[in-house]
């Protein structure tokens, strides 16, 4: 049955993932900042919408904004939230601070609207696939009239319950365990370089075995080739998601050395000009601190 | 066709090992330094050697002893090295410091002696099954005599070169690499149960998805579960294993900052009495830093 | 000569330098959010000021607000800067953040006023003594302005040249090496405790030698008496400050490891219930941590 | 009253000492692994002992050697210890591990001799000018029998009490704590670089004012002016002392996370050619990693 959405928010996943709503034949409203990605998703079909709150109506709005800046300006200090028919219900699917998802749940709230939090996991091309994972909490009913969405968009939707910043912490979580196991596979190779083992048979080795899991696999192969660019997910952004863990640990007073390990490392790796490589390049920080890259002069082992 | 072997070492694993060798059909002559495990394998069918030196000799040996400090014991200072004949291939499966097996690589070419150094992944039961991960490194041709060994040994042998430090080294980052692991599930799940996200819900998402290997599936669990005792593998030998990490990378000139948390935050479990549980016990710690296990007062979120 | 000066800002410390300017013979005009302390300093001769724009004029503007988002609201968003007469010199005395001197200079500037960034190193007690250290940056004619009034609140005046930032980034840093020095202390004592090394002979002998300086000594002797209350600086005011460098490093790329360790052992001493103490009471993160306080079971050394 | 003392061990600081004794009318058996040293001193009137045991005897021997196997070496397997006269005192003035302390003291009980942990605090020049400070732990009787010979090398005696291993570990924590003030400074510095604050102006407040201490003014005009050759404390001996923190702190299972980020960042300077140069260039591992050092791209601030 379709269903008439709105969509704010049209960068590479916001794009992907509204043109999938509408080749499943649902209708379509959407808003962005800068009209092309508008102008692309009307040729497919979508309706344009000229302000925030022209698109914030229907079944349900869907946002996939940059950041929580991005979501108070567009949907909160543009008036569209404010402009809202009553019972509208929000689904934000951008990875979004803790603390946003609850202002953000008490501000809908307090205006008789509905909010979930559904941030994905996936990148560009698994959102054009269809096959994102979506983390999504809130109220349950609200959950299951907008799961034919979520059907349209991912393989599969995991339930966090209730609170509205549980879905975003889940997110925060997963990115911040990508993170760690970066920098875990950037110190090994580390070690395993100065000791001659050469990284694609470390990395060929645990991610057949021990580690067979798709981010070990797929970003390993990354780092034993140093792909770094084009950057898949720049480290600057990824920065800004350990940030992010810190802030949420910091408010509910939960140390977290692994994520300051990481802040420092990322900050170095920008120092040094790779801000906007893809963020498996973190691995270079440790390469460059072992001497592995600089070439200056260093003791034999 | 039978070979005839020696084998020095009947823990848990080693005598598993043993028990493999002479299913198949080898001629097994097995010492140990407490004789209980002897008479077990005896009266499986192996032969017993009264001394390390007696066990030394045949077309390979294998050892699977404690730590450096054991495997100095029982093969050089017993005198078993000096009294091998020469030619004999001596296979060291055991986790050890990089510099002990090229120690031990030294100490054997200068008796006339072979060496080959081939740590293995995975717990008892693993090796019971005969599904180990075999990592080794040496002269290809030795390796290729020892190959029917590893085959009753083990799923897969994992060739990585000639350096006799180069298998050693890949044990050591596979074991850092899944304390890595443990502390990052630790971090998120501190995080998450601070938000009200249950664990096992956490988790369940994230290793089906991202992180679906063994590692994070198995150790997720018992995390999760808290199931810290019995310990599959004791928080002190973690410690040890992270401690050869650091002495890997301190003797090549490699910082490895995950590492040295890792270190600070094992020695803190043993300080509060989790030296003897699993070292998924680990967790514990983050837990305890956050207030989420002492109970003292601690301010809302 | 007596000069006319706004002061806007009366707590503890604001309210002991507003006091030693009326003392030396100046014209005080003073604000404050809640008025008591505004009663106060009436009665020793100030004039009171109804508005933040009515404190915010003559020959100088002193402030002591409590952080980045009290001196955008007291001094920008109360319309005190745009109601200021053209020239007025404003001298915002607090530990800030690096961005909210530079904003402020910039503020400042579109306006056609003067501002100087000039934060003070000194507890209540050393304001009241008026033996502050004042580090200043900023135009330096505008600092031989109000060069008397500084004479009249501290025993010396450091000036770091012209960068609006620089003063500020120098309180940052002195805090931040404050923090150092207490966790350097609380980790050396942690050691020298499970030694049988009492503290108070750790640090009577560092502290006569090698570290004779005023924040070891003091600092120390709260330490090792674990004079944790009353709170001369409250631990989660020492946070605010770490974050402060923290984000200072962000921006300009500089990665800063020891203040990592600072930001999670200090969120740690929050989950216990530290907050509210003496920053100093970050020492019982490291004694908690070597299990010094819970009394739980731990293996003897 | 004079005495006659064997010493053992003379490099800079053990040649700098014997030749104070002599100074003072004591009568002095020297012995040392290279002759030159003894060659000297016995030009200044020291008698020569062509072994260790030869100078292990008299009212009491001092030894001053490099570091732990060092003394193993010397004292034990030379035979010195097991050719003693009972009751023979010496007193180990060198800096060594907690548990070398633990294991001299037993050592010498058992053969019925008296053993003294004493070690020093102050370089070469300080040696010379008999200024040391002096910390020793031990039976008091026999540190009253040599309090003469401590008058003559140091400016204060520093009394621990009596177990062996506590002069050992309050020299390991001063070490430490000189170590983590480097790091502060270092951190502070790369911050006030990037924000152009001057090093030299920024450490001369701050080194007049809350850290108006020898460390912090002698060492921070060392980092401000990039003196690091040639080194007055070379940094892989700075690495080795850290090592000795770390080893105590796991012994004791005390989590030393200051420690752990020093013992990466030396690691770090080791890597990049710097462990020959002054434990003071430990700075630059903070300013490369800020992009200080490399001149690599970087973002503007």
């Amino acid at each position: 049955m379709a269903m008439d959405v709105g969509f704010l928010g049209l960068g590479g996943m916001g794009k992907a993932m509204a043109a999938n709503l509408l080749k499943i034949g649902h209708r379509v409203r959407v808003w962005n900042r800068s009209p092309d990605a508008v102008d692309l998703l009307v040729r497919a079909g979508a309706e344009r919408a000229a302000t925030p709150a022209e698109a914030f109506r229907g079944d349900a709005v869907l946002s996939m904004l940059a950041d929580d800046e991005a979501v108070r300006d567009v949907i909160v200090r543009s008036g569209a939230l404010d402009a809202a028919p009553a019972g509208t219900l929000h689904v934000n699917m951008a990875t979004v601070s803790a603390a946003l998802a609850e202002e953000m749940a008490a501000a809908h709230a307090a205006r008789g609207l509905r909010y979930l939090s559904a941030p994905v996991f996936g990148r560009t091309e698994v959102a054009q696939a269809a096959q994102l994972n979506i983390v999504v909490s809130g109220d349950a009913r609200d959950i299951d009239r907008v799961q034919p969405l979520f059907d349209a968009l991912g393989q599969k939707t995991w339930r966090m319950g209730e609170a509205p910043a549980a879905a975003a912490i889940v997110k925060i979580v997963g990115n911040l365990m990508i993170a760690c196991a970066i920098e875990a596979m950037a110190e090994g190779i580390a070690v395993a370089r100065r000791y001659d083992v050469p990284p694609a048979a470390l990395l060929e080795m645990l991610t057949s075995t021990l580690f067979a899991s798709p981010i070990y696999k797929n970003y390993g192969a990354i780092i034993a080739e140093e792909r770094f660019e084009p950057a898949a997910f720049r480290l600057v952004l990824g920065l800004k998601d350990v940030r992010l863990a810190l802030a949420a640990g910091e408010s509910a007073s939960v140390p977290l050395p692994f994520a300051s390990v990481l802040r420092d490392n990322l900050v170095e790796a920008i120092a040094h000009g790779d801000g906007d490589r893809d963020w498996t390049a973190l691995a270079k920080v440790a390469w460059r601190r072992a001497g592995l890259i600089d070439g200056e002069p260093r003791p034999d082992r």
